[in-house]
């Protein structure tokens, strides 16, 4: 018999709050550091573990579900048929690591391409952002139902200033953006960041460069919230390709691609 | 008889938790919401109540004390004479409008100048630091002891993007600085973000324009945890007047200042 998604998504959130504890006890001990890409771009051997945990988890319980995730313990995917489980086992690792508090775990599970459910883990604040396609968002079960729009003016932004500062496409847009909003925040966890604007404790959120395992969680948050996160160019996020994000309330993302789209001609 | 620095501080805390109650009670309701200098300049009918509280219990409780606060309950002061209680009664008020957290009840109790207790409390995630000069700082009666000193190219920095892009006296060299260290991060809140580093969740912490009850309960929390705060100068904080601050583990403060120096030159 084929598990409900109610059931998938009761085991999803076991799990995070299981690997969640398991972070906490490791936070407690001493944990390896190393680079990957460049030297701020951190991953630890708690995310590995956890990763490998989550995979395990999920392969054994439903075997014919794929699995995408941030640190490679299973090989990548090409493309989104059947049920994908699309992990980042820590979003935030700089967090996590520079302040033990502040990270996530994110989790997105696709049925040929559509999000179906959305988990995005606060570890330490133990608050729980999940979403489903069939009753909605919810902060530690409790339902969301508002959502503010606010003009540009009125706005708070999410957007890290390193993103602003640097020579590249949109940037001269992007700084347009934020000094028209009424002020900017930045905490270092695009899947927190995405479950802010879905939750109305931010208006946007705009990165330059994520991967799939950062948004597949918050994507389903924010599309049950009813609010839009596309690329920069409007078009679909791509969950097997990195790329540009624009989170936002629905009027506002409209009006930030505008600007983007605008000025960048 | 005259109250020991204890018992000042025993009372502090208990009336910063009894008004974040009423806070918390405020947030369940509907409150005012008007803007002083500029139309993102907020301040809401909790921020009087707040300060209006905490002025009432310390002058009656200590009739010889005097009191600045943000919101003007009472008339200002033009020098430190004496016991003075600095206090802000929401620190972050465009977080407490628009994410309902995030902010903070910030007092400092300076004795002829010199910080005697910090209290910043976190109101909706129930987080206390205080301080005072005898006993040190803690996070929720937790004694902080560890504190890491990091390289400029490892440390987080908090900054707030609008300052970055603004073409003001410092910027260019704050900019150096955004780039050259491992991240920058944004709450909203100088009270919050001065305890951040105090606890080692950041490195630094920089802006271009606090007030003194912004700064006066985080200087305090600073001093104790062996960190040091001052102007971008170097020179002194001033608890009656405006101005720039640098907050810092000692070795970066060092560092920081110096770049913010030599650049200007």
């Amino acid at each position: 018999m084929q598990p409900t998604w109610k059931e998938i998504e009761q085991y999803a959130k076991e799990w995070v709050i299981e690997a969640g504890e398991s972070i906490k006890e490791a936070l407690e001990g001493s944990f390896q550091i190393k680079t990957k890409s460049n030297p701020d771009d951190l991953v630890t051997d708690v995310d590995k573990s956890t990763e490998a945990f989550l995979y395990n988890r999920i392969t054994s319980t439903f075997p014919d579900h794929r699995f995408l995730g941030e640190e490679g313990v299973s090989e990548g995917i090409e493309d989104l048929e059947g049920i994908v489980w699309i992990v980042d086992p820590i979003d935030g690792t700089m967090n996590f690591v520079h302040q033990k508090q502040n990270f996530a775990i994110s989790i997105g599970i696709y049925e040929n391409g559509v999000g179906k459910v959305g988990i995005v883990y606060d570890v330490m604040k133990g608050e729980l952002f999940h979403a489903n396609d069939e009753e909605g968002l919810f902060v530690n079960e409790k339902k969301v139902t508002k959502q503010t729009e606010r003009p540009l003016h009125e706005a708070i932004l999410g957007v890290n200033s390193n993103w602003l500062l640097e020579d590249r496409a949109y940037q001269p847009e992007l700084v347009q953006l934020a000094q028209k909003c009424r002020g900017t925040r930045s905490y270092g966890s695009a899947a927190l960041e995405m479950a802010y604007v879905a939750v109305d404790r931010m208006d946007a959120y705009i990165s330059f460069n994520l991967s799939p395992w950062d948004y597949a969680g918050g994507a389903v948050l924010l599309e049950q919230a009813g609010c839009k996160a596309t690329r920069f160019t409007n078009e679909d996020l791509s969950f097997l390709e990195k790329g540009t994000v624009i989170a936002a309330k629905k009027q506002l993302h409209e009006i930030v691609v505008q600007q983007l789209q605008e000025g960048s001609q």
